[in-house]
């Protein structure tokens, strides 16, 4: 993999990644584009113990502009694009609008009381476009384009856990409009937190009580249970196991855990990294035929934090979809949004037996 | 508020809420319904130690029909409606399609092991039509009637707490299409779940802790707090207090708490009760005139469960919208549905000076 950086017009950093050779010289950005000026912070809400980015600058971002104006699409005359290159195979820069900034521009305390508390939103949220291709999906991607994706996964979880206030790195894929996508083209986004992301820090306690209680780790724990319960695993080979769980919130959700169980994405080895594409293509496949209609998807890396306890993590990637049926999806409602209590109209056991019927 | 109970065709329970008199005679309902077959059951999801309604059964829901086959209207000859009498005020009754079940038909524990674990679907989805009238709104509803749903509300809260398993009584309102309501009757939804909510559960714990820090109570603090900053405040009475909240994840939110605490419906006092409609209905009025389009919403009670630390809680109702402009909602994306971490453009200090402005 070799990797090149660039500076775009406005200050942000664009890196491109490439599988042959590295890039001899990179193009300039020539757009006029008026300064970063990122205004956020993170507050902490006292009745949860959650975390809020409160962004006020995004409100004026560009929704769904058409092909011949998208901006993941390589420059071409007269056009140009976030991308300044005219080919390109992976690419990451900054998001322009960004809700985080590396370089923020308040002081660091302004609280205003110790239960009404804030932070700098010390972060940054980044774009990957994941080919140059605009016409094309995750799904129907060559193996060895998805390990050169991983790769770019991998490199910026190191980059982005090392800016000092960063505590949570996540790279993730939403697709289609109905996950809130308003770019066509195939990308996704990995966002650099100050702050344990409010899931992972429930996970970090329940395997802090787990390792309490049993001395042992619960994800290991419960990834053997899932294997010799056998019912909802989709597809298990020697390195990674995909499996629907036993208390799945979505209609279609699958998570796959590498058997050899790690911290984060730096932490792969090279078997995990080469097995890697070929059963997470298989799952995105598998879901592109449950319906008649384009399944829109969620895909989250879960990774450990800098922060205690993240030795009891696991890392994992967790796929799902708000797709009911060709038709329906499911709308979050008061019970899931004001709650977090999910009720799922299909069972596990169902949605694991129609995705392993629907291999290939 | 005078009350009635009568059965529907298929077993499930109606209770007319009336203010002037109790009703002489309650008219059967004569439709042909199939028996209830609930198959649910509640799940453990031991990586968040969150539940799961896992219901197999609610595919066949009816959505939108027109308002001539409105279910929650009242009967009227040759169309028989969900509501056998031909009028009422308030009416609530057991969710034909419901997730949780007090009768359940399955063995209370078929558990696979002690970390994918099971339990009974105990409980109640009940629907409660705020009044007789189709094409109205909640918040076109004159105080008197606000006070009879009130008064609803926490006699549902007393029975439903009554059940033997029940756990966690939940009483809210989904408002609009955009927030997954399939009826466009005003009605809302009272649910009674064998579990602490997730989101109660997370307050629990951070009061807990707050209780054995300080030795106060966290929800107290916060309310003074709020109410010493006063920035977020939109309009404070002498029984009740509304405010954005300081972390808030939606565009535009606000917590109404009584200024006395209180743990549920149950333990509200007249002063409180007589003070609630006023204040309810003038956040609902101003949510309606935030934009040129309807102003989707969700109003959640938040109430104490039957479960430990139950005596930190504080009864509120949280009132959001997904709307931040007349032609744009927030779409949760990747960051709020996979790792529960917000980003919110609208500031919480702008959206409380709007709404104060909206007053009339």
């Amino acid at each position: 993999m070799h990797r090149s950086s660039a500076v775009l017009a406005d200050g942000r950093e664009i890196i491109y990644y490439d599988r042959a050779t590295g890039r001899a010289a990179l193009p300039p950005d020539r757009r006029e584009l008026p300064p970063q000026t990122a205004v956020s912070r993170v507050r902490y809400d006292a009745p949860t113990g959650d975390w809020v980015v409160v962004a006020g600058h995004r409100q004026t971002r560009v929704f769904s502009p058409g092909a011949n104006d998208c901006p993941l699409c390589p420059s071409r005359d007269g056009h140009p694009t976030e991308v300044p290159a005219e080919s390109y195979e992976v690419v990451v820069f900054e998001n322009r609008f960004s809700a985080l900034a590396s370089a923020a521009d308040e002081p660091g305390t302004s609280d205003t009381g110790d239960l009404l508390r804030s932070a700098r939103a010390t972060g940054r949220c980044e774009v990957i476009c994941f080919c140059s291709d605009h016409d094309t999906t995750f799904a129907e991607l060559k193996a060895d384009h998805v390990r050169l994706i991983l790769d770019a996964w991998t490199d910026r979880t190191r980059a982005l856990a090392a800016i000092p206030g960063v505590v949570q790195v996540f790279c993730f894929e939403n697709r289609g409009p109905e996950m809130g996508v308003s770019q066509p083209h195939p990308h996704g986004q990995i966002y650099a937190y100050p702050f344990v992301a409010p899931r992972i820090a429930r996970m970090i306690d329940r395997a802090t009580a787990h390792r309490r209680d049993r001395g042992t780790n619960l994800f290991d724990d419960l990834l053997a249970a899932e294997i010799a319960d056998g019912r909802r695993i989709v597809r298990a080979t020697d390195e990674w196991v995909a499996f629907v769980p036993y208390a799945a919130k979505w209609p279609y959700q699958v998570h796959l855990y590498p058997r050899r169980r790690r911290l984060d994405l730096t932490e792969l080895d090279e078997p995990q990294s080469d097995a890697f594409p070929g059963i997470y293509l298989d799952m995105l496949q598998r879901f592109e035929r449950l319906f008649d209609t384009p399944t829109p998807y969620v895909s989250a890396w879960h990774q450990a934090p800098a922060a205690d306890g993240r030795d009891e993590l696991a890392l994992h990637v967790e796929l799902f979809t708000n797709r009911r049926s060709s038709e329906r999806l499911k709308v979050l409602g008061g019970t899931e949004v004001a709650m977090d209590a999910f009720s799922n109209d299909v069972g596990p056991e169902e949605a694991a037996a129609r995705l392993r019927d629907l291999g290939d």
